[in-house]
């Protein structure tokens, strides 16, 4: 067969579904061998669990250890579950520390004792120092093998070092340096190790490392090595010891597991633990269903406040044209305000601390805002249905506008500095209060304008 | 004065406005020169313009440059305004090529040219390389300066080779191949160049290179370095000729930006084009109103369809209490739908092609979630309301949260193949559309289950 040149993992797909259809595992096998890593982890990933567990099989054992590696703990664990105990034993002994602590989590106890004690005692050591770090903590997303240097050692001397621990670690572009009693003391990139005079000191050549301590976010410690374009974080225990490093490859993974969750979120879902398209609709409907229910929940307060105000309703009908319009308004204004807070406290632009520049922003900008949708709706209201409604109409949005970049924007701070996700006030839950809130904003303008 | 510990950026702000009031210079340039970059970075970004370029001012050489080039290009091109000539030809001839690029971009057209002529003959025609590509492509966020070495070639040449240029170019950790024709044959790690023999030629060392075409997008591209974790994607013409790198640095500047854009535009916003502190209001204010204003036309629509049922409404007014609900609920499984989509989109999970797949999903799961919502609608409504009207809502939610489902996980995958930004198709936008057709959904089951 020719080696063909795939890029479109669905095509792929196609061809692959067709030689199992046809029982013909040696073409199957011959196309998985022709394409390129990425591409096998693709359509891993699209495929069904039992389609999934057939192709896994077909890989070259390096192969297999790429793809393994690359898929994300949930559907490692079902692949487990579906291979042989040897083959199993292989795979995850081929992992790194921190991908292994990951599928732990996902295994059933018993599996992963049993995985766990198959391996090496050093391989057992280090798995278990990631593991002693709680979840969600840098700690276990942090590669406890690399190579250091010392102050006092020359470049030279580094490079020899590094060379014959080459094999075995993650990275060797940048190298903690650490003083006799581990304790980290700073940090010095390979490129300036090979710069250097052989003679050179390390002491000499060093930076101030940017640190983690381990029991720090995951999320934080990664950001910050997003913000500063490192290769390398060193991370350190409570006495400044170097205990592991976190490479730029995993914070990648940290920041992205991260803000497909702040993504989700804010869309009012729990975010997937997994490819969309091999999700089941039973784990779709499990992401959405607390968050639709408590949000109804919340919406039903409005029908509460409709109901206080069901006689000035059956008095003017013409009032109640305008409730999705009036809650419309009022919940974009107010997502607007929440989504760019949330962003800038992601990027640490802001921070709880600052929340009174933000008022000031946000009620500024909510009521130029109000300024200019309460002038359209008093002229376009006024125009159709009469002067008196119009006015109604433009001083409710005015005062909306205003109250929603307001409250929208101090959520997320207040979130935070309650230590929660800024995510979890997200913008469905700005809406909803929004919504109650400028029903009652509406009315009472309206008892007072129409003199109800 | 001690050096002072400085960790948070509004403390180390009202510090320094201390001194700039008591006009001691001197304090506040003490103060700077002691606290790390990234601190200075932060607050010159939180600074109003003024005190930014009072502050820039007080820098040590080395310590401006490297603020400079961490701040916004408009940021940079405030600052620029306000520093003397020399000072800012210094400055922009110390930056790297693409972050010239982007600084040109900001500036009037007179002052970039100026700059740009007193550049080296070298470093001129480096920056129009990067220029001649279109905004928002990778050959304008790509590195022109970097090390290649050859098929041909031994490992010790290549680290020779490496040594010589070491000062020159961005990185040296990954090296693109090339043939005689300069095109780009394959791509090898410093690390594995280092662990080989000698006198192993890298044609044996070297792996098959993830490449990128100059004229690709900036996100794309940028993507790519993400999902293999690269630290350097070399950077092809149409002929495969080598024109440059993206290095992952540079990568991780592009994504942060195309994700700030997707959250913003998923929370109905255009995104900043500065930190959320230093955006003064009517920016703020006009990276929301057209959106407002489009989205209000767009609920305007909402008014004519209540006009059109207004008399079911003067008949049945308790039909108008549930409006929010309806409409609300409809609005929430829309987005949860649409945010899941556009993520996975964004993360190369799912496809245009894939759009049966996802409607399938998207059916599905909306018409759990609608069995799940109009039967608690029907039972809390009907028990209060009498079990007609619970009727009405519980089919209402059932037709609505599949409606909803679907078409907020459809709209994104349409965005997409007409090449449009998929986030352009908003969550609000989606609320605004599911909002009018609830509403008739509503009405129409109302008149048929109550007989009107």
């Amino acid at each position: 067969m020719d080696p063909i040149d795939l890029r479109d993992p669905a095509e792929a797909a196609r061809l692959i579904d067709q030689f199992l259809d046809d029982d013909d595992l040696r073409g199957a096998a011959e196309l998985v061998a022709a394409m390129p890593p990425w591409l096998v982890v693709d359509v891993l990933e699209r495929a069904g669990a039992r389609e999934r567990a057939v192709l896994f099989r077909l890989l070259s054992k390096d192969a297999a250890h790429v793809a393994f590696e690359a898929l994300d703990p949930p559907l490692q664990s079902e692949l487990i579950r579906d291979l042989h105990a040897d083959r199993v034993g292989q795979i995850f002994a081929g992992l790194d520390p921190d991908d292994r602590a990951g599928l732990v989590d996902e295994l059933p106890a018993h599996v992963a004792t049993r995985l766990l004690r198959a391996l090496s005692e050093d391989e057992q050591a280090l798995t278990e120092t990631v593991l002693g770090y709680p979840t969600g903590s840098v700690g276990r997303r942090m590669t406890p093998e690399f190579v250091t240097t010392h102050p006092g050692t020359t470049a030279a001397e580094t490079l020899d070092r590094v060379a014959r621990r080459i094999d075995e670690v993650e990275t060797i572009y940048a190298l903690p340096v650490t003083d006799d009693q581990r304790r980290l003391v700073g940090i010095v990139g390979l490129r300036a190790v090979m710069r250097a005079d052989p003679d050179t000191l390390i002491s000499e050549l060093m930076n101030e490392a940017v640190t983690a301590r381990a029991r720090d976010s995951a999320e934080k410690a990664a950001r910050r090595v997003a913000d500063e374009r490192l290769i390398v974080l060193p991370i350190v225990d409570d006495e400044t010891r170097l205990v592991g490093i976190l490479t730029f490859d995993d914070a990648l993974q940290v920041l992205e597991d991260a803000e497909s969750e702040d993504v989700a979120r804010q869309g009012g879902a729990e975010p997937l633990r997994r490819p969309y398209l091999s999700t089941p609709v039973r784990s779709l409907f499990r992401s959405r269903i607390v968050w639709l229910l408590v949000l109804a929940l919340g919406a039903a307060l409005t029908v509460q406040v409709l109901e206080v105000f069901e006689s000035t309703l059956e008095e003017v009908v013409a009032l109640s044209l305008f409730v999705p319009l009036i809650i419309g308004t009022g919940g974009n204004t107010g997502n607007q305000a929440a989504t760019t807070v949330t962003r800038a406290l992601a990027l640490g632009d802001v921070r709880p601390s600052d929340a009174l520049r933000v008022l000031v922003q946000e009620v500024r900008t909510g009521f130029t805002l109000g300024l200019v949708l309460g002038g359209c709706g008093f002229g376009l209201a006024g125009l159709v249905y009469g002067f008196d409604l119009g006015l109604v109409i433009g001083a409710t949005l005015l005062s909306l506008c205003t109250i929603a970049a307001t409250v929208g924007g101090l959520m997320p701070l207040l979130a935070r500095s309650v230590r929660a996700d800024p995510a979890v006030f997200s913008n469905p839950f700005i809406t909803t209060f929004v919504d109650a809130t400028g029903l009652v904003v509406y009315f009472l303008i309206a008892r007072t304008v129409l003199g109800l």
